[in-house]
């Protein structure tokens, strides 16, 4: 029987890809350059030469039946002990292969790291402004996601609403840094001071809560910015990553689980995630892409450009008058609706939800008259703010300033 | 918190891996001249050049911002076109580009196409002897897996069982022709049974049974084999296929489900198995492989070794005094565990399955005493049988054969 769960879910657009379809539809009814679309995180430049090198040598090298042939269920030996030794070089960690569980994409090791450290009825505790995917591989899971509220103010973590929200229910807690949507990077302090948190309720609540990392932006960070590990403050910790926005790879679902080496049953957690991966059909990234990764793995495109096209926004934007916290990392930023009767627009301190202006209705606005594509911020639990995408041509935010002009006095 | 139930499943290790695992240390020990390895079904001849070169040329000559770029949610609408035409010349059907869900391999496909058409409770069947994954791939989805005993005679369905477990809670059917473990491939005939049993039970109940056809070896099919394509026969059918076995790409993770237009909801079930990749942590097969496959799609690897070991082992077997359903496709047979006091031994007509021999005890001595590496029938529920993977070097088929004449005697 067709399920209708599934069913009606086919029947929601989200509101992303409502703006992405308008943005199209504009674009081919007046023309591309009517059109400034600032909706999509898709990684706007290629791959290192390196990667396509490593490729090409692997497939005219290799013999096909050993390189096209089953990657072990757990991943290639080398590929994992390549992965453990970047990470111990660059952040003082101890991995070893056993630690490291290649996957999917970010979204595979996520969809395992959940599985392995909640069960269904669980409650997974995250941060707002957040990847609203989280809620479909949260509940996948059985396991139920809840959304801590944003601190408006500098998008570091909410630790009053965060504390009210922590029960004997949650089992995890999941944190995205450097952040989409917002950009923000989690300083050393706010990391410190939730592993400190976290230790005092396992002790309390007599079990683990661990503490799920999804850091695909972890390579785009801009100059000076303080950017913790958050593995190294944090025993019960597992970091998932993609090579999707470091090597501009995103359609090649290549990334990977690593369990913190003085995690709970830290020699456990992997061959459990092969279990997962039996009743998602999940079955490892491919062998290629694998043996790819280990060529390239502690190199990056020339992500140079995002920080030039951040900079260039931020202090337009804000010269504008737009209130923004700046980012220091991502291809994002999220500034707040303008709205020139507010006695808080561009100061800083609380930020009473209530008083802010609706998103959708001056996205929208700006879209349709200006042609102006950003997405508004409910989305991302994080209203009166929209998001801006800035993985585009340096030339095309030159040319929407005056556009972002024009919509402030919307 | 470290979920219990994975733990619990890793201190399991599946029987064929205990036996890989036993031939790996024998040869470690030993030496590999002592170990003839018939437990693994991994293919053993390349994939074609046009593959190798395929991928090359994409890498090469392709932007890599646009190659390596985010696949649409719902697959390369290219790929899906070119698996389409290739369905409907073959075999006569009408598939369009959006009855076709690129996925990762045959894992991938099933994991889709059962939950777009079971819900949570629901029973789903399958026939032994069968592949033993279908236990997690259904459970996983909240449906739960029965199988229907084997008839033992031909590996066909046993069709006086499967009426009998047939009832209103059954939402689907999965099939797995030509099978993994046996070898043999249904026949029209029994394609059309089954077809006529579900269409009146769909009248009965007042509802969709749908069939899912797990078909990843419906290229290696022996000279002259009667073999249908099951959705020719059954509307609300989804073929599910990998080309992992077809062009020796196992670790490359790239299949695709394909949805019977003509079946219920037929527009829908593609979209909707978009929507389960996001619970899942699914995110399309790698963008490369997707436009890899495009350039290949009617080739295979020279195959012809299978049809090649298959009658030497078959016709060596057979002389020796196994009884042996003679296998027409795939690389897999599945003889009876020899039994010279066994009055059926060798005979047709229905089997009592408590005769049987213990299939687990004869393959042990078997391994031990001669190096002799197959697997008891028992994971296949298919008790009293073993089964031969010969996806091996035909010489060593020819070595092992005095060895299967002495396990004979045991």
């Amino acid at each position: 029987m067709v399920n209708e769960f599934y069913k009606e879910m086919t029947g929601k657009e989200s509101v992303i890809r409502q703006f992405f379809d308008f943005a199209r539809a504009r674009a081919a009814e007046k023309g591309p350059d009517s059109v400034f679309n600032f909706s999509i995180g898709n990684p706007s430049v290629p791959a290192p030469d390196s990667f396509r090198d490593a490729i090409i040598d692997i497939t005219e090298k290799g013999d096909p039946v050993k390189i096209h042939g089953y990657s072990p269920t757990l991943g290639q030996d080398s590929t994992k002990k390549c992965i453990a030794d970047s990470l111990n070089r660059r952040f003082g960690m101890n991995y070893e292969a056993k630690h490291i569980f290649p996957t999917s994409g970010a979204a595979g090791a996520l969809s395992h790291a959940l599985r392995v450290v909640t069960k269904p009825g669980d409650t997974v505790l995250t941060f707002a402004p957040y990847f609203p995917e989280y809620g479909p591989y949260v509940n996948g899971t059985g396991a139920e996601l809840k959304v801590v509220p944003a601190d408006y103010d500098t998008f570091q973590i909410n630790f009053e609403k965060f504390e009210e929200m922590l029960n004997e229910n949650v089992s995890a807690v999941l944190i995205n840094s450097p952040n989409n949507p917002s950009g923000i990077v989690y300083t050393t302090e706010t990391i410190q001071r939730l592993a400190d948190i976290l230790m005092a309720k396992q002790n309390e609540y007599g079990h683990e809560i661990f503490l799920i990392t999804d850091e695909p932006y972890r390579e785009i960070v801009f100059e000076g910015v303080d950017s913790p590990f958050p593995s190294k403050f944090y025993d019960n910790s597992i970091c998932c990553y993609s090579f999707s926005k470091s090597l501009s790879l995103p359609g090649e679902r290549i990334g990977y689980m690593a369990v913190n080496p003085a995690a709970k049953d830290a020699d456990y957690l992997v061959p459990m995630a092969g279990q997962v991966s039996r009743f998602t059909g999940h079955n490892c990234p491919t062998a290629l892409m694998q043996l790819a990764i280990e060529r390239v793995i502690d190199e990056t495109s020339d992500l140079s450009i995002y920080e030039r096209n951040a900079k260039l926004l931020y202090d337009a934007l804000t010269e504008i008058g737009y209130k923004v916290v700046k980012p220091l990392g991502t291809f994002y930023m999220m500034p707040r609706v303008p709205d020139r009767n507010a006695s808080d627009n561009g100061s800083t301190g609380n930020t009473d939800v209530s008083t802010l202006r609706d998103a959708n209705e001056w996205c929208w606005k700006a879209a349709r008259e200006l042609g102006l594509i950003t997405v508004p911020g409910d989305s991302f639990q994080c209203p009166g703010h929209f998001r801006i995408s800035y993985c585009v041509p340096t030339e095309m935010i030159e040319k929407a300033i005056p556009l972002f002009k024009e919509a402030y006095n919307f």
